[in-house]
């Protein structure tokens, strides 16, 4: 038994379906989320940029003493997260193993579509973790950096005609290719599942990222005697490094419950 | 005569529409651009954000002692002009005067519309400068907070159709408004002057800020006999704050000339 904080952090707002998946899962934990606002988004920049954000990300969640950090974002998961356990010796999660190993079990053909940022799928994570864990596995990929922009300006819903002319176009060749699943491979595409999967049809399996994280993350800690047992609801503490009031509108629509009044903006190039 | 450099900088590509101008009317200048790439967009932060990363753009510009700084970047100049004006001695050039200058000149019917970035359309600093030059003029302002991703992914020539769609959805308002002009209030714009004039149709005037402010920049540094009258081209550099891998390639778009090799990366953190 461990009752200290799970520290969870994301560019921005997409972490929050990971967040909110983690509180449904655990309600007993405390979850302290970072949402870098004042550097989103994380998806078009370099391996070296991203290394150094993800650093300062970490270093802000461990003054709270975490006993596990989860990078609730698939960008620093696809790019960071060898450097990032090397350098820290609490457990420290990512959503690309997890997602992987989701695909790996659903498809039956063997054929698994992929999509991410630009830094995501140029890093070729998924493709190196499916490939572990089900050889021959014919990966489908394919960059979207127009989603993440799309999600961050409330335009995810079925009907908004941009929303689903933009996810149309990029799942065209991932459909054309014959994959019987999906991996929504960044912590923002949850929130489009509805337009995503009416472009992709209902015979695709879509597997997400944030979600499946969530479920690992829950076994591991099991198996490492470190969950809180503690009765009665978790502490929830939202941070981010840009001024709340978006983030608390946004953030309210993307967890399902009022966020107003209980966020903090921090200077994240501090630490 | 004052052979010293200017210095130029945007949150990341849109500027060099600027400085397209500002070397097209100024060719034996010396040019020093600064795209910050790491943090790019600048659109949806918050002003304090905003005061902090435009210091730092302004700070790292001055260690080459330019003549003067051009903020083409409708953001900065829109919500931090007055402070880096306060901290400088040297001018320091924004675009929103110069746009606004131009749109009460063309006006005939006294109704401008005005499209940039959200935290452009939330300071208010268009419509105080219209009615500063041209009182009574009615604004009809509209945020358009996808256009930037949209040219930042290259996606801003007619036929695209997302371009279009987002376009015509953005100014159908605007176009309601029975406007006569409309100021591009944002450096990303020109780029998609075919989408936005196509969406507008052809009775409305296009005002390009960065067009406007290179003309009006131009004009200062010649009152104030600060003009480089050496003979031959100037030199241009490029400075980003993340790798110049897209950077070179969208750059040769929008400038259209070949910058590839001629792009440093800078830790702009350390201004």
């Amino acid at each position: 038994m461990d009752t200290r904080p799970i520290g969870v952090f994301d560019s921005g707002l997409g972490g929050l379906t990971a967040l909110r998946e983690l509180a449904r899962l655990m309600p007993e934990e405390d979850l302290i989320y970072f949402g870098d606002t004042g550097r989103v988004p994380y998806g078009g920049r370099s391996r070296e940029i991203l290394v150094k954000y993800a650093r300062q990300d970490v270093a802000f969640l461990r003054t709270f003493d975490p006993k596990a950090i989860v990078i609730a974002c698939g960008t620093v998961s696809a790019t960071a997260l060898d450097v990032l356990r090397e350098e820290n010796a609490i457990p420290i999660f990512g959503v690309v193993e997890p997602a992987a190993r989701a695909a790996a079990h659903v498809t039956q053909n063997g054929r698994v579509g992929l999509i991410g940022t630009r830094a995501s799928i140029r890093s070729g994570a998924y493709e190196r973790a499916l490939e572990a864990m089900r050889p021959g596995t014919a990966v489908t990929a394919r960059a979207c950096p127009l989603l993440v922009p799309l999600v961050e300006n409330g335009r995810f819903r079925p009907g908004d005609v941009v929303a689903e002319t933009v996810a149309a176009e990029y799942l065209a060749p991932i459909k054309a290719a014959g994959v019987d699943t999906l991996i929504l491979g960044c912590t923002h595409y949850p929130l489009m599942k509805a337009v995503i999967g009416g472009a992709v049809g209902p015979d695709i399996a879509l597997v997400d990222a944030g979600e499946q994280c969530a479920r690992w993350v829950k076994q591991q800690l099991e198996w490492d005697g470190l969950r809180n047992q503690r009765p009665g609801a978790g502490r929830r503490r939202y941070f981010v490094s840009d001024s709340g009031g978006d983030f608390s509108e946004l953030a309210s629509v993307f967890l399902g419950e009022d966020v107003h009044g209980e966020v903090e903006q921090i200077d994240i190039t501090a630490y």
